[in-house]
């Protein structure tokens, strides 16, 4: 199969011990795989059969083909929904769904569209949604007035992700995670689901944990003591070499998630993005050619994924599989 | 017709006003409008009934769609391709189509595809593609001797676009084009193709300007002395509204190209963009409530409109009609 580029590619070894190694400490329902990662239903078929079939979804879009793609055993929206066409939209899957809720009006117009399920989306440190911890039992009394089932809250730690010091992000999301386990005791239920890659394992308070991104890895998690390994790369082809000593490579910044910053080359130097193409340089240059193929780590993999149509699974430089991104959009 | 968010919208007043504007500096083929700016047809074909009808592109996926959308009087593709099969799907194109070389290997490889004309790409600056100045005229030779028509020169001053200074812009972008009118005079042809949105008015030294930017606007390019109007906007929906002081809108980095940053919001802040939220702050908050829409102004055109699937025209709050993005991927 060959490769046209700019393109996706998964290094299957990669993706196989990133898999393997998060279900070790985070076995079957313990790990709640967020799809806004990877939006692919082949590749979040691939994080069921390890044993996880519960999945977080960030829009409705993603719930749709989740439960498209028979994947729909307990689907959790981890965000709010005010829109009536998109509560229509989602009132009418047919799959086991459960809408995160921060507000009494979200509460109203859930029960309104035929929803049957919430969490209480708590905010505990991160300015974006999610209630007070101390109003979240009586937004719950007022959901089940509604007689929507309450399984219990939600609160996304996103501001320590990226915390370097090991004894301090535990610190932290433990303070974080107290919030949450407050309005748990008030809210009832029995989901108390939290935490993302950078606090996989770190956060121990959660009973489930929404990660994504450590599927297949970026440049930013990278920095963390994490297990896991890079498997996502933009494959680019050179199209012009200077004799001033930088390469041209076919992609840039339509290909690539960019506000972590520029993607990285293992051999050398990314000098900047432009639309369309990567300028490279450092002695490693020399060593390619017109029509070369090289590899960019990208800096952010969920926002990188999310600008191409399908990924290549490879086993080396051989493609053994396609995983379509078929999740995207709204 | 009901707008979903997030999506982009374009207000039909400022639209119009952009394309009159330009094109009493830069009347019918003294513009050749570069489609990578906005990947739609649709408004491809406006600039093409302002008097535009010659193209300037950046992907072979984007000559295949303006051509299969009629518009194929004279594509250039801006940009080396090496490529094969991207070769022979250019090869195979029913257009008037002038590809840039930049190495005796791109001039081998277009000749043997079935391409008939091109034009010698030429480095004034910015490191990226192009030959040096003084090696332009042997590959014309060379290109000539493989059968190719010669059509003249392009040379992308993108380093100085930004230049705030007027007086120094101009200074600038006329010893870059001395560089190309140089290696015009020894490569022969009628061409001389440069300049984009940041120097339209100052580059009279080019045959025709490859402005793209202009037509929608962002708020990069809003920093210049330009007589441009923000067209485009990204519309959100507020789902979530925090007492502490912040409302929480339905997209982010997701729907957003980011490289230059956060979109600005004009009533107040942005606080930051994760991937499907934008978090905004400031007294103008208080006016709004949950699920009111509300529209943010793109950092960097180009990439957020390739990620989206639409852009709404709008009038007000009308919708008046619709612009596929069509031109998008590889």
């Amino acid at each position: 199969m060959a490769r046209p580029t700019p393109c996706l590619i998964v290094e299957r070894e990669a993706l196989d011990h990133n898999i393997a190694t998060i279900g070790a400490t985070l076995p079957g329902p313990r790990l709640r795989p967020h799809v806004k990662a990877f939006k692919s239903t082949a590749l979040a078929r691939r994080l069921a059969d390890a044993g996880h079939r519960n999945f977080t979804c960030a829009t409705v879009r993603e719930v749709e083909g989740m439960a498209a793609a028979g994947l729909g055993d307990d689907l959790l929206l981890a965000n709010e929904v005010l829109d009536h066409e998109q509560l229509a939209r989602l009132g009418a899957i047919e799959a086991n769904i459960t809408l995160a809720v921060d507000s009494e009006e979200g509460v109203r117009r859930a029960a309104a569209a035929g929803i049957s399920q919430v969490l209480i989306d708590v905010e505990v440190g991160l300015p974006r949604g999610g209630i007070a911890p101390d109003l979240a039992g009586r937004l719950a009394d007022q959901a089940r007035r509604h007689n929507l089932e309450v399984r219990g809250v939600m609160g996304y730690e996103g501001h320590l992700m990226m915390i370097h010091d090991r004894v301090e992000r535990i610190a932290r999301v433990e303070k974080a995670m107290s919030l949450l386990l407050r309005a748990a005791a008030d809210v009832g239920g029995d989901i108390v689901s939290a935490g993302g890659t950078g606090t996989y394992d770190v956060n121990t308070w959660a009973s489930e944990i929404q990660a994504g991104s450590f599927v297949v890895g970026d440049a930013h998690y990278a920095t963390l003591d994490h297990p896991f390994r890079q498997a996502l790369f933009l494959e680019v082809s050179i199209i012009s070499k200077s004799p001033k000593g930088w390469l041209v490579a076919n992609a840039g910044l339509k290909a690539l998630g960019m506000d972590h910053g520029d993607p990285i080359w293992p051999d050398g130097d990314v000098l900047f993005c432009s639309d369309e193409h990567t300028t490279l340089a450092g002695p490693a240059i020399d060593g390619f050619g017109l029509d070369d193929r090289l590899r960019l780590i990208p800096a952010h993999v969920d926002p990188t994924i999310a600008k191409h149509e399908t990924m290549w699974l490879v086993d080396g430089e051989e493609t053994i599989d396609e995983f379509p991104i078929d999740l995207r959009h709204w």
